[in-house]
């Protein structure tokens, strides 16, 4: 998704996520010079009403702590998962200009700006743990192909919904018999306040009913908050193979678009924790490819930023890029 | 769960599914004198008082099929899943006198109507796999233990959600450039009416986008229909490997109760089906034990009515059991 390149005045790259929204201010050399953070800007979680006003706010920060005012802004690049990189952007223009932020607004997609938050070179990889999962290929610049990021029922293999899942699994089934001994259930249990109990007169544990209906009460995706469950288990038998999957399955998802060339950057919340998780995933992608270069990053801030610049045609080299993520970081730290 | 004995006057078996409700009107002798049928009888599907007056309507049809009136039933028991069979009977027993059929109520596990459809030994076991997958382990004439039954989150594997989850996966993963090719994948868009087309620009197949958006528009259940598209590729490697351990899983439901003596009843449309499902299944089972009798019943009627002759003090062995078959089937051929 591209906008008419603007030569003058300053820009806004938007990160926004199901979390939280952060903005930075730009100018046309390609610094940070403002920085602000505020809550869900994603539309399909958050609403239309609540995400746009959480951009709004977020660039409203940023431009007030650069020092400068809103119509000195010129271009507004907003990077988002699914429904807004898709370029249904009304319920946001039309927010903007009643805050009194003009200037061209492009869309762009969460897991680009990741990737250049890590990179700036065109061909390359991403791949996103949190709750959900997915990778994208990087060819001339744009994304060229995506594996995964298909939900929690029909994908996000290796994600947090994925682990917090397969976390209660294990309970479930050692409750019901057929699952070894784990010391997950009576952190799950735990979790849900639920106290051992004699069984029913059905031949099932009163405990396992208990944990059926709690989780029934709740939507699935909400089983991602089990996952740390997995991640302080270290040393139980099951936890570590759930883990170890885990990374197998994220590594396997990067193989399905991995074809030479280029750093893999790595962002979300499950690969960012040392351990049997990243250790096994890491260890897979060095099979594939040993020269593939794994770039950490904590969020796609710094990537927003880039594609503001590209979307008004400022593009930033290797060199360009360390001092736009210098900027950044150090407009994070005011 | 047991009332009152009652000596003398009608009884009424009901057994009260998620599609239909069946009564049987049973006098003394353990003979059906009447059948009748209505709509879904499940409370949690249908709500209480649609499925209340399906339990009404199907006990009014048995006694009318019967050439009896209402006011000489004496008791009913009714057989169906969760709820009702843990007691809270309220929405039923209100029905019932305002429709004037007075008489003890109780409430019966619809697996244990299940099982005695198809046995009267006080030892043995049930499987049933239809949407859902659940086994049970009979002792002393009652329900001694319990595996799976979990619901499509948490279990039921092997049922039809799972086959049908399975066939959903198996489409996605190969629009995905993850899983192989299949003839599931044409079968499952066919289903969903989307039309090949051409990428979209991100790099996903625009099917799998279109397909991603049906599957999350409905209830995750509901993929249990997509289960006949695997019974129906029979020449197809990944269809055969989804019903393949489809009865594999079924297999080792039962094994996790499984502990000697006793037939196993077998019901729900997806063991039904004779194949590769079925036939792993069976030779499992027999690998497991090869003394286990499996007998296929079609429904829980029989066992309802069973159920309800025994709630009266009437217990029914060997050949009362096959004399009370026999009458329920002339009484529904009726």
């Amino acid at each position: 998704m591209t906008s008419q390149p603007v030569s003058e005045g300053l820009l806004i790259g938007v990160d926004a996520g199901g979390t939280s929204t952060r903005a930075t201010l730009l100018d046309r050399s390609g610094r940070c010079i403002g920085y602000g953070a505020s809550g869900s800007g994603n539309p399909t979680s958050a609403g239309p009403e609540r995400a746009a006003q959480s951009v709004v706010d977020a660039v409203s920060r940023a431009v007030a702590a650069g020092g400068r005012r809103l119509d000195e802004v010129r271009g507004i690049t907003a990077a988002m998962a699914g429904h807004g990189a898709r370029g249904e952007g009304g319920w946001l223009a039309d927010a903007l200009a009643g805050a009194g932020i003009d200037g061209a607004l492009g869309f762009e997609s969460d897991l680009l700006a990741l990737y250049y938050s890590g990179a700036s070179e065109p061909e390359g990889y991403a791949i996103v743990s949190g709750t959900g999962a997915a990778v994208i290929r990087v060819a001339e610049g744009d994304i060229d192909a995506t594996a995964d990021g298909l939900g929690w029922l029909l994908g996000d293999r290796g994600s947090g919904f994925w682990i917090g899942h397969h976390v209660a699994l294990a309970a479930v089934e050692e409750l019901d018999g057929r699952g070894p001994a784990t010391s997950l259930t009576p952190a799950v249990l735990a979790a849900f306040d639920i106290a051992p109990g004699k069984p029913l007169g059905y031949g099932r544990q009163v405990e396992l009913e208990a944990l059926i209906r709690e989780i029934y009460l709740h939507r699935p995706v909400e089983l991602s908050r089990l996952a740390p469950l997995a991640f302080a288990a270290t040393d139980d038998a099951v936890s570590r193979r759930i883990l170890v999957e885990a990374g197998e399955l994220l590594a396997k998802t990067f193989t399905a678009v991995h074809r030479g060339t280029g750093p893999l950057v790595v962002g979300g919340s499950v690969l960012a924790q040392p351990g049997v998780l990243s250790d096994t995933f890491s260890r897979r992608i060095a099979e594939r490819d040993a020269d593939v270069q794994l770039r950490l990053v904590g969020d796609g801030v710094v990537g927003a930023a880039y594609l503001a610049l590209r979307h008004a045609g400022v593009v930033l080299d290797a060199a360009g890029h360390a001092i736009l993520s210098a900027s950044v970081a150090a407009a994070r730290a005011r």
